[in-house]
């Protein structure tokens, strides 16, 4: 029996650093049934990735994603390079019989994801493992906050906002990067951001969007080029180039059961940080979370005596909140990178218990097919779109 | 020459108190080039109009509008009652001379309001003066948002959030009032709330909007009837009655800049009691409001050193700031009534000066042409729709 | 029968103004017993209190207050005079059968406190009421405070803090005024702000202070003096004035059941500018109570569902909240002033009901020796000293 | 030369975990000079303590800390053990010439800590490095608030409030555990928690305490043994022991400037979980702190336009903010054990560097001369007690 569950990751940049925290310290809070090895880190550059693996950890270093995946003794790829690669890596190490995780979006394409989704279906049936990298709903408050939906704390759900706000592209000055490149990045604020917020929306209210309508917008159309190997097409002849993703996505989804959520995807609000919010008022309570307090979910309880109610300021830090007993004690805080330890964590487990983790590749189509939609919404003058097409 | 401003209210319901409030307190702390005196009120029920009367302080009462309005002696007609009434009352007045001030919104139809504006421009070419009462302009904060985007303190104006969020219908069983009835209100949260979040977003950016997407929503179709004098549509034998009026309405507006603001009206955010907020993101800072809280106003300077920037919770309550001189020290807070005393001030310094008061029956007018695009929208699966039509 | 009570107001500064406002507005929204006919303010200058009555609505002005206390036709006098000629006025008041409401803090001296609360008895049985005005207690915020605690929702109070928190003393060259004359103020910080946070404590708690360990500092000893009028001793000549009351205090006191409150009064707290704030731990749950914020009370209910616990912030604008029947729907807020209608109508219902209103003038003196319990504390090295004495 | 630097750890409760994810982690994040080897844990149980090496990822575990400290292979010994054992171990290893880094309290009475103040000032001549583990200091909001203050953006320094608030004992029936025995722990509240506010005031203001007034209590006196092993004293016949140690202390502390301090240690505050709070009041501006929103920090900047004043909330977050530039990109928070990497950062360049690290055993001697003063003046009423006794 093979207690060791051995890791090739493929990318090493921001997500990457996040990605290896979570499997280095994941086993050491959470008795995990299987003991993740730090095995192979994949970068293009060999030395950049020889460097990365140093600094991170992970056992060796290598700069062709094939030859890993075909290795034996790899047995999860974690894949954390940008959207235009990931259907292509995913499908081929669940066809390898790797157990896969992802970052999100799942791709940068409807196709590529249902490609995804059908390579996972497939080796699911063979016992191999897929999750997206939603990490989000890993932060406790978050996943506390569905818990209290579950629980019907909220009765009948009425309306939801979601927002993901950020400010770093205020500066028009700001470079070009390849998140703002369509080749690669699919698409900007809406792709990178608002999938996170349609994503927590479905998770906590659990059920799924099922029509949009919506806008997105460049505000800033040129910015300048910063060299080589700052934007990935390579344009560095001229001094500024193209942005041609959008600055921000504005749009309104019907959930299934038809109440309205309305969605902000932006990196044009200024002095907001990194603002994933979502406010869910039911006919019996509301519910708000706000990445930026991320130790804290506010709930307001329409059951509560009519007098004493308003929304509560509840510390997600006491031992039985989700995720909590590993950690330290009441009131002393999580913070951004804990939500990736609880992700290894649960795609261990899952991996080991022979389950399906969750978000899985079609929770992640489905994310895909709204922004999809959205973006056909867009160019039809905003009018209601179905995910169906 | 005459130092009184005698005034005749119309209507004497929950607006009407406020309305006698700000007559009565604003010349005690204000120095008003007229005094004005509370002459009579009118309502439709002799006996509940004279009990208004003695409790508020009007000199006297009056059962009949048409009869008040054609008196010698009343300067001022101001009306507060529902939005169906207004036209009528409102162009009547002004063809009698009398200087008018008009609750918002400026009337049910944008027909109406164009006869009304149309009547407001007549008169004042007679030197008779006309306002509608988007009273939340003259929050102090609200007031001071203007000023400092007004001084460019927060460069170029890149988005808006407005919303105002209520939810006194979360209760499925709160009943039917004339406000949710189609033929007295209009509209629901749309022109009851909505109207306010559109006029503050124009008044602060000094923009105004071209266009808009939207959607509007009843959640909760029929309410109980509480019998005669409940609903005005007078279906006292039916126990229940059909809600004809929108509970949410959510839209996407473009400003005169191209900027984008989103906009959310809802009687549905449990938890949330008056939540008029809005959020102005420019190249330069960003301010906040909410007048759940509207003694403060949060400024995000941009331009203050990078390490030490970050929402500024101001109190709006000093000496210098708009409105605050006349009160008290400080630290000690206003409440929701001061903004119809500073309403009284500006609109009687106006009529004093013999200058056009605002917000004119034309920016009314303006707000009623947003409403209406709204519903167009909301009734062409929320395609975008041009102001003009 | 005589339905109207006929008010003097001895003083007209700032506090004469929010007094004024109390008699004009209260009779407007409660339905008070009796009338309160707003008949004459008193001042020592003719011309200036002439027009303290014309701007706040006052019958007549006059310039002897022993003149119109000896007036059959006043019922009520109403002192806003500085500390110091509280006990003269007040004593003389209710010896000529006047109901007196006298502004905080009652006296600057114990034994004038004294004279005056034994005043108060002997009116008493001759059925003339006397009440000091500590009117944050009539802030709904805090007046629902003190039902929560006498309603248990706390268990058994363990701990308090309270503190009073300005910075109107922050800049050195601030003028020096009367209140940072002993002579006049009797106490700096301690008496003038400090007494609010400790009738609070005892107002909420239900309990009184029976010891404290105390001490008080002033940081800045000369401020400039600004001419004949600003301070009221008369040092013209000199260009600073020695400021002979203290900027800060801080204590600690033990309440009846044991439990220690710490206090902290200041002036020289930058950026706070009437933080009049209380937090009260107790065995089963803890409030929380700002007046930056005065419409909001936070409330932690340790009795809730363990996982569900937080601060709930309750809007305290509620139909049924203390205070709140006659104002405005919830969510509307209320300001600074409200609390002197309040305490005008709690008072008018008292005079007509023939109870004795609270705060009394023995609620006023005890208050009071623990102010001197402070400065006898803090002359002795801080140690505990007993209100005995 | 040697690029390891090889860690015993001596304890390993909730402290130990912290430790070691400090020096786990600190590695991956920062570069620094020498890479720490996590050795050898210690501990008295030799089956539980090779359970925490193996969770916490040490190479070895053992039962003898002399045995350790005699070892040629161990550069530093980190002792997180309770308060009562650091002198023996400090002393002991400083003479082994082993750097030293002990968790805070330094000891548990002024005569250990000097003993250990001594021995480090001896060892630091021999190049031997110790460090007192105040981790709050390395909280990049508490240490860009020391470099405000250092700047001079608040002026000169008038008032500090700093409390530390948790609510852990306010069930009367929680266990008594060692923090409640006087014989391990030394104090209670004071020196647990007191300790650190000490500390982060004196750390930002730059100033030290020089005389203390305070009271110190307990308000529940005896509470349930859990049987062995619980409370260490052993007293497992009754079923409850006697708490030996103060649940709150309040006292009022003067910094060298000459400004008071105020401070409060409470393990009875209702709701609040884990609240370090510190806010410090300059002629300039303010800054204010809390641990329960520790990527945060306000600053009013009294240098603003004055209508524009206000308390900035700062996102503590930037690439250029103290101990930032390794983590994440803006908004990404922080949470509770990173200070513990920024801490062993700090050491292991400080030992590479060869220069002294902060705060010394000097430092946390001088808090232990506080906190002693404190307990001082508790016992004498209150009064007013210099550190130097």
């Amino acid at each position: 029996m093979n207690d060791t569950l051995r890791i090739a990751m493929i990318g090493h940049g921001f997500m990457g650093a996040a990605h290896s925290q979570g499997w280095r310290v994941a086993p050491r809070f959470f008795d995990l049934p299987r003991e993740p090895e730090m095995a192979v880190v994949v970068g293009r550059n060999a030395d950049t990735v020889a460097a990365s693996a140093h600094k991170w950890g992970w056992g060796a270093s290598a700069t062709d994603w094939r030859e890993v995946i075909a290795r034996d003794d790899i047995d999860v790829v974690d894949i954390v390079t940008p959207g235009d690669t990931h259907a292509e890596i995913a499908v081929a190490a669940l066809q390898a019989g790797k157990h896969v995780l992802c970052e999100k979006p799942l791709a940068n394409s409807v196709a590529e994801a249902e490609a995804m989704a059908q390579a996972a279906e497939a080796a699911a049936e063979r016992g191999v493992r897929s999750m997206v990298g939603f990490t989000y709903r890993r932060v406790p408050a978050a996943t506390f906050a569905r818990d209290l939906v579950a629980a019907g704390r909220l009765g009948q759900i009425r309306q939801v906002r979601a927002e993901y706000l950020q400010d770093w592209l205020t500066d028009a000055d700001a470079p070009l990067t390849w998140r703002l490149e369509k080749e690669h990045a699919g698409s900007g604020a809406l792709g990178d951001i608002g999938a996170h917020a349609v994503d927590l929306t479905e998770f906590i209210t659990g059920q799924l969007l099922t029509s949009v309508s919506g806008v997105m917008e460049t505000l800033v159309h040129e910015r300048p080029l910063l060299g080589e190997g700052v934007g990935l097409s390579g344009t560095a002849a001229a001094e500024r180039g193209r942005v041609t993703v959008d600055d921000v996505a504005l749009f309104t989804g019907r959930l299934q059961s038809g109440a309205l959520a309305s969605f902000e995807a932006t990196r044009f609000r200024t002095g907001r940080k990194n603002a994933l919010r979502i406010e869910i008022s039911g006919s019996e309570g509301a519910l708000a979370f706000d990445l930026e307090r991320l130790n804290e979910l506010e709930f307001f309880d329409a059951t509560d005596a009519p007098l004493e109610q308003g929304f509560r300021r509840i510390l997600v830090t006491e031992h039985d909140h989700p995720y909590l007993a590993p950690w330290w004690p009441p009131g002393h805080m999580l913070g951004y990178e804990h939500g990736f330890s609880h992700q290894v964590r649960d795609f261990v487990v899952a991996v080991d218990e022979g389950v399906a983790p969750r978000p899985s590749f079609a929770d992640g189509l489905h994310v895909q097919r709204v922004l999809d939609a959205v973006e056909r919404s867009s160019a039809a003058e905003s009018v209601w779109t179905s995910l169906a097409g």
